[in-house]
């Protein structure tokens, strides 16, 4: 790649950029688009649609810039949790690990590539025509004494980002702590699942929970509630659900024919009266078939079990209970909200063989996901394209059409898959075995994580069949010699992916483009109100492994390729302003995991600092430079053991609590008027939300009936 | 090999064997072999010395034979505890597991060898003349269908060895329980060791335990034990403990001269009064030096805390106490005399580095230790030692010594270097951090057994240099290839070597020769008596990795060379008796780990299992049965998941005891008498040796006053 092809490219992004934060900066003030640029606020009732036509209305404004920009941490917590923050110092650890490499890689390590002469001297004269190159490693020769800059450059910054990530640990840490003690009780610290419940003949699961832990547990035992199998109840509620949108349509919709006719006569019936009579039939149905499930439905062999104390609660949790392992298998409860119901597999043979599954499935559609992308991408060859569609024949004469199909639809082709990914990811993890949504989007970042780095990073890097790259990694001892060859090859490619990819991308995201789409279709059939508005959450599983990726590219590539930084930062700049207003503006926080997502940060950045030095010893090797490549090997070493410390060090705080800890918070809350109260609802806390009453149709209250009730209690 | 080489071998150990036996048997009845051959029983009591000469004395009686092999497990649990029962499980294990492939491998597998062509025909005329070879799986041809045969054998096997697997960790699981059930109330039991304790300025080490325990386990917690810095201690106890040897010494010979000239006339006088003064300053140098210790003696950040039910110790032991994962570091406490108290370093990152270095340490001795061997070796090559020795020069030239010399001597020089190995890896365990006996004796257990795999089974196997070895483990793709070729090629020598190294040494374990010799030197000056008898206990990091190396050669060269299992088990027979007898009469359990030995076993075992599967892949491609090789795949998955399950399923109840248990027995504890007297027992149970008054000196109970006393209860 050309210098000059850099600068066009930059441009155009550039130019994509500064559209997309004008047109935003329009669209945003548009009160018709405020459910979609603003739902937060309006569902918070903070801001309120204002009609009426001003100017200012279509003046690009950017004081959402400086507002996003100026939000303090504090605020953000406050506003939208730990986890918010969390995700923040992601970027901003990015932000300053780049700052530093820049500092080293602009103004030392550049200039030396620059002025090596392996590949060909530097042509200031005509810079646009010199090739990215001339900017990267492979143009310092082999053997020179120049290189001793780089190894420096790599022991220094592997050295900044383990001090950094040693403080951020520690930083994110001892806000979880702070975050703990200033939190109100919270059903979720004061309860356990419990699963695989050995039931004897002739009892209930609810008769074993209940005796075994009045048995075992007699003093901080409070209630349980046992899950049961609401799959047919969950279909009657999705179809009273879509009952009641009928109704609220039809009596909405003054275009909408309001007669039906039914019957063997065809009398005309009231449509809106035909909806409301189904609907109170299937809420009659509902009731009758939820007080049936609650009184004598089928038990799973799980159980929430509320204690009277934090401590008591972590006592159950961490203790082995049962003789036998696989019974009586104790785990934190997640916040009651946050409870994913649709999955209870019981047994435990049974959840950890579909765990197994998943992780194998995991593991080969990360393998193989390229084969079925290249197998589409390959029908976009032209005479292909030719022979299928030849009315095309004349288009696809014209040069620029036949670029856009050969240059752009491949990796158009691979975007649109890669979309496909995090959801396919979120299905896999929500069918392992995880009991709520922050565990599925855990578990899925992680997934998708580690699908990005492979088909992304190592995809480019050894770019031949999926059978060569097993056999790279079949064959460890040759990794750093063949990394050494592909990846400074990959350079221009990586620093260009990182303007389209990166710049274009963050830009887009602010407009929130199918959620756009979907408003400006459904605007003219439904009215809606700020009541029924979602907010919706963000999805750390597709947002995090992005800026980890990048991550990655920068510290793998700032000593091979230093070029790449300044628009690593650019980019990083533009996500922590876009970032900081789609959390102001758009997302809500939907359940708390208290920053649970930043050791999968760490393991990526120390993941990036292992594939570093891997790349150095190649490098080092193959420049001849041997006694370097031999004073690398303390590196990794070093980074692994002091990966160790902080696993010992932070992590276990990261998982639970420890007894000084919940046992302090215990005393502070005996001192709460409002336990009472508290205990009170958290005997109900886990009720299946399947089994509580709904109130859709118009009489509905009346038939509110002590139907239903908690059998457990 | 030919197999009259093999029937030589054979004929010349099985005599040995004999030789030992009858030995064995008339030595063992003279009164002065007693504290060789049952000291334990001596020890006990249960026998006593008979003097006087009869001719009963002279003649081997196979008595002792049929007691061993009687010898109830119940009893073998009463008498020696469960770790012994444990012990002698592995042996009927594997007794069990070569039964069956003993039976498949000698009528089914062994025929179809012998009947193979690949080599060359069976010669049954003159059956002594044939190769070893014939009766190996390299006599099957290449592509030949009864290799299914061996495709058959090695499922049904792996499916036995799990299932017997599988069946014996629930049995000692069991076991386990019932042991824990039956047993007394034990300080070990209701004990933590508590270890990096951090200290506020100006107060001590027991202080912040107390205040800690009684902040955070106010109901449980009942007294505790800091640890003190004794070395200073130790070194004026060995010194008393060597004066009263001589005092005893010189009381006893008499021949010793009894005076000495002292002082700067030459007075004369008495040695023995004169041990005795010096013994006695020295014991008041000691208790002085003791309550100094005890009471302003410089602490460790250790201690031992005792709680008043064994629920309440779990639950500190389970739990993380402080916010600080590196602080308040809590694990099990041995048993009280298990405490091996001269390592206790306190802080938690120096134990962790320490830990690391002796990893590295023991992985670069495993891996390295055959170069010093193999140049001592080269010494021993017959022209080198002409030119060392010129005088040794005519009686090298003798045939026979020079086939001593260059047959024997290097694998003798071998056999010296491997006895050396288990000290060294028990040296290495105790400077590990383990603060127990039995942890030093686990951990080194597992040392030596992938020592002695690595160094026996592989070097033998790939008998390249150290690095053709390593090489061949970073190229994991072509290990089954490369293992195919070297395993089958050296059947004969394992056979020889079971038969050598398995028969020969059990049946030499039976004299105890190195005991024998020391009691013989010892006789002519000591009067020893029943008291001061040191019964030694078994050591497990010995036998157990030799058993294991014999279960993982029957496991891999089953279907290979099935000749290998009828020596393999007269060998385990041998060892059966052998131990059950060193058992009854010569060997106590210092320790009881409740059969946390199996572990180990299990893992090798599933080791061997995989191993097996290695080969046979590597095999079955070598012979062109591709299909065998790639059906033989789900074999050693369904082995690594299977041995998932048991970790799951069992080995949670070999590191702790459950909840469940620990209350059950607390609450039997509760209704017994004794508890009150236990708790006062409890508190001082682990106080410091090196702190306990001692009595050597005559006038020492005179001196034995109150100065001692704990700082801590």
């Amino acid at each position: 790649m050309l210098v000059s092809a850099l600068v066009t490219s930059v441009g155009i992004n550039s130019g994509l950029c500064i559209l997309f934060f004008t047109l935003y900066s329009i669209l945003r003030k548009q009160p018709s688009n405020y459910e979609v640029y603003i739902p937060r606020l309006l569902a918070e009732g903070s801001s309120k649609r204002r009609s009426g036509f001003n100017l200012e209305r279509l003046i690009p404004s950017p004081g959402w810039v400086s507002r996003a920009w100026k939000l303090s941490e504090e605020d953000l917590l406050l506003s939208t949790g730990l986890d918010a923050v969390v995700f923040m110092r992601i970027i901003t650890f990015s932000l300053k690990v780049f700052l530093f490499a820049g500092i080293i890689g602009i103004f030392v390590i550049l200039p030396v590539n620059c002025t090596g002469t392996a590949l060909h001297e530097i042509d200031f004269a005509d810079l646009s025509n010199n090739s990215l190159d001339v900017f990267t490693i492979s143009n310092v020769k082999s053997g020179s004494k120049r290189l001793w800059v780089h190894f420096s450059a790599v022991y220094l910054v592997t050295g900044f980002v383990c001090y950094l990530l040693y403080y951020e640990y520690k930083y994110i840490s001892s806000k979880r702590m702070a975050y703990f003690y200033s939190s109100k009780p919270q059903p979720h610290q004061f309860t356990i699942l419990v699963r695989s419940i050995p039931v004897l003949a002739g009892s209930s699961v609810s008769e074993s929970v209940e005796s075994f832990f009045k048995e075992y547990h007699p003093t901080t035992y409070l209630s349980h509630m046992v899950i049961h199998r609401t799959s047919n109840l969950q279909s009657l509620i999705n179809e009273a659900k879509k009952l009641y949108g009928r109704v609220i349509h039809s009596q909405s919709d003054p275009n909408q024919e309001k007669y039906k006719r039914v019957g063997f006569f065809g009398q005309k019936v009231d449509l809106v009266d035909h909806y409301e009579k189904q609907l109170e039939d299937i809420e009659e149905n509902l009731r009758l078939e939820q007080s049936e499930v609650s009184w004598a439905g089928e038990e799973i062999r799980a159980a929430f079990v509320s204690f009277k104390s934090q401590y008591g609660a972590a006592i159950a949790f961490h203790m082995q209970q049962s003789t036998n392992p696989t019974h009586w298998v104790t785990e934190q409860a997640p916040e009651p909200h946050d409870v994913y119901w649709p999955f209870f597999s019981s047994s435990f043979l049974r959840r950890w063989i579909s765990k197994l599954v998943i992780i194998v499935a995991c593991t080969i559609l990360t393998i193989l996901f390229l084969i079925p992308v290249l197998l589409v991408q390959g029908l976009t060859n032209l005479s292909q394209l030719e022979v299928w569609f030849p009315f095309l024949k004349s288009i696809l004469t014209i040069t620029f059409v036949s670029q856009v199909v050969t240059g752009y639809l491949p990796s158009l082709i691979l975007q649109l898959f890669l979309k496909i990914v995090p959801p396919i990811m979120v299905f896999l993890s929500s069918i392992q075995g995880c009991i709520s949504h922050s565990d599925i989007e855990k578990s899925a970042c992680n997934k998708v994580l580690w699908f990005t780095i492979w088909n992304i990073f190592f995809a480019t890097v050894f770019s031949g069949s999926v059978l060569y790259q097993l056999n790279i990694f079949l064959d460890p001892k040759n990794i750093p010699a063949k990394l050494a060859v592909s990846v400074p090859a990959q350079a221009s490619f990586f620093i260009a992916y990182v303007v389209t990819s990166g710049w274009t991308s963050a830009s887009s995201e602010l407009f929130r483009i199918i959620p756009l789409i979907c408003s400006l279709i459904r605007k003219p059939f439904a009215k809606s109100t700020d009541d029924d508005l979602e907010v919706p959450s963000i999805r750390y599983h597709n947002d995090i492994p992005r800026i980890l990726l990048f991550g990655l590219l920068g510290i793998t590539y700032f000593f091979l390729a230093p070029l790449i930084l300044p628009f690593l930062l650019i980019y990083l700049c533009l996500a922590y302003i876009i970032y900081r207003n789609q959390f102001i503006n758009v997302y809500a926080a939907k359940y708390e995991t208290a920053g649970k997502f930043w050791p999968i940060v760490h393991n990526s950045m120390i993941f990036s600092l292992l594939l570093m030095h891997a790349i150095a010893v190649g490098i080092f090797t193959s420049k001849k430079l041997s006694l370097a490549s031999t004073l690398i090997f303390p590196l990794p070493v070093v980074t692994l053991l002091f990966n160790e410390y902080c696993r010992k060090r932070f992590l276990p705080n990261f998982i639970a609590y420890s007894a000084e800890v919940l046992i302090k918070k215990d005393k502070e809350d005996q001192n709460d008027a409002t336990m009472a109260e508290f205990y009170d609802a958290l005997a109900t806390a886990y009720q299946d939300p399947a089994l509580l009453p709904i109130h859709y149709s118009a009489n509905a209250d009346s038939l509110n009936s002590p139907l239903i009730s908690s059998s457990e209690i």
